[in-house]
């Protein structure tokens, strides 16, 4: 991998100026990047422009401007539609695609760039915006390893830890949906524990500094669930799922009873009933990866 | 709060040698603490009595060795079945429930309790079984105040980050609820990522590293998500619920693909949508509130 430094004279396009789109390119104009952008609503660049961006008034254009183009918008049918136009004048340029979507579309992208001589880097953000430009900030990208290589330290500017996962360009959103199949749940369960604490007078700020316990000792247990699925053995000598399906249907009886939706929960209890049901109740929680492994009834 | 260092020549007994029971009577042995133990299945005790504690016959013999006694079991059905015939024996010591249960049992505990003049601590561990002894273990405590100081040292036995919650016995039950209600669907989404990863070849222990990554922006989100609720606003201008359901329905795209349930995921996605049909679709996650604040449609 390259160790050259940053250097702050390589321009940058970005293309698409949400939430995440503008925080990408305001942190590249905090570095100091010479930075293009372009978004479909043009006013979404008025900050960024008075910060000291250029608007670029087509894409077409934006493009031209840079040979490393940042494409972050809601999904790849979006990206497309800005994208497709602007094939021919992507050629030779490297295109790094920060939306999140899936696997079978980043490898669909990715066919889409060779078929034009683009240059191409897929690519997740995993972190909140305020977190873009720090160094402790996570995205990950794969594909083209020149195209990372050769600007690895300019992504760096966006995130510290800027990991290159392969040439599979598909690899980034598998990691991405993986990550935010962990992330989506756990944010609907800090929201039900809010509305459960906060039925009992818990106000929110009080409650909060305790789920940071909660986040603490989830690595560790990962790192453990982890080692059991390598050696496909799941002891449940230190956490049975009997016990944890006990505890499950508190939460659900609890929160019934102060009329709280409880779907996400009895979701989790369907799956570690079966489990049960399936003779695994001396188990641990990670055997509840048998059922997840079959498709949802529902289809 | 009293300062006492923690004696060692306080007795204690334990009541329940489960999983979680038995690390609890093991940290107080490793204190160094006269240890009594008891448990239904009596051969769970041969570790312990290995290591130095006493093992007793009887519920009435435990609970008669020591003026501290802690009961763990799996839930407090359980509980009642080993406390109810010791009533009188009781009578005058600290008892602290370490069992997880719903605030309901716990205060039916606590009247129970208070009927047998007994100092009563009810409480909830929040850590796995190796986090027993450590510094930063969290175990949460309600009820008796008295009780709370008197023996907060040797509680602290079990884990340093002892947090007394107040004389309202639920407080612990609530909290634990809450804080499980965040647990278990994390847990849940954790083994859906080794899922999802796993089905593209991504080994589990090459995974579970960037897991870390999504568990530590939880804490800062979960403080912000408190900020907007004491607030009442759910600004969505960094993170919108628009967004976010794109990014849900490729997790649930890309894993029904790979033949995975979803049954959580749909769950997850159905407070989104509901909160987007509400007409909220450019507030934050946090907003799916209002719809977790409605009963499950399936009652
Ligand atoms: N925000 C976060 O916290 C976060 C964190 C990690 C990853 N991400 C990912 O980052 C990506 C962008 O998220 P965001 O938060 O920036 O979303 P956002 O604030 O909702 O912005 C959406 C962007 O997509 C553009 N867009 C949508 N449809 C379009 C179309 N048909 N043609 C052209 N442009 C279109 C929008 O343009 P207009 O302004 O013209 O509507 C806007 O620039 C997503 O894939 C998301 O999963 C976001
Ligand atoms: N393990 C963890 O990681 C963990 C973490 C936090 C909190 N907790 C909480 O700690 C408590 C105990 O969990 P655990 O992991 O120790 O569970 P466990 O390993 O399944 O042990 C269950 C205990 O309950 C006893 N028991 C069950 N029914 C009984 C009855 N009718 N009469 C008498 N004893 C009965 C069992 O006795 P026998 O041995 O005779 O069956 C055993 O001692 C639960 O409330 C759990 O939520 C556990």
């Amino acid at each position: 991998m390259s160790s050259t430094p940053n250097d702050p004279r390589t321009p940058v396009t970005v293309l698409g100026l949400g939430a995440m789109g503008s925080a990408l390119a305001g942190a590249f104009v905090r570095a100091g990047h010479p930075t293009t952008v372009w978004n479909r609503t043009p006013g979404k660049a008025d900050p960024l422009v008075a910060r000291g961006a250029v608007r670029a008034d087509s894409v077409a254009e934006a493009v031209a401007a840079s040979s490393l183009v940042i494409v972050c918008v809601v999904d790849y049918a979006a990206a497309r539609e800005i994208l497709d136009p602007a094939g021919p004048g992507l050629s030779g340029r490297v295109l790094v695609n920060l939306t999140s979507d899936t696997p079978e579309r980043a490898r669909s992208a990715a066919a889409w760039a060779a078929g034009h001589g683009i240059d191409y880097l897929d690519g997740s953000v995993m972190v909140p915006t305020p977190d873009i430009g720090e160094p402790g900030a996570t995205l990950l990208y794969s594909g083209s390893r020149q195209a990372f290589e050769t600007y690895e330290e300019t992504l760096k500017v966006l995130g510290g830890q800027a990991t290159y996962l392969g040439d599979d360009h598909a690899m980034a959103a598998v990691y991405d949906l993986a990550l935010l199949g962990f992330f989506f749940p756990a944010m609907a369960g800090l929201v039900h524990g809010f509305a459960l604490a906060g039925a009992e007078g818990v106000p929110a700020t009080e409650f909060a500094p305790f789920t940071a316990a909660i986040a603490g000792i989830l690595p560790p247990l990962a790192a453990g669930m982890a080692r059991d699925l390598e050696r496909g053995v799941f002891p449940g000598d230190q956490d049975n799922i009997v016990m944890e399906a006990a505890g499950i249907a508190h939460i659900i009886e609890a929160s019934t009873d102060r009329g709280l939706n409880t779907e996400v929960l009895d979701a989790v209890k369907g799956l570690a009933d079966r489990t049960i049901a399936a003779g695994h109740g001396k188990a641990g929680f990670v055997s509840i990866i048998e059922e997840i492994r079959k498709p949802s009834a529902k289809g």
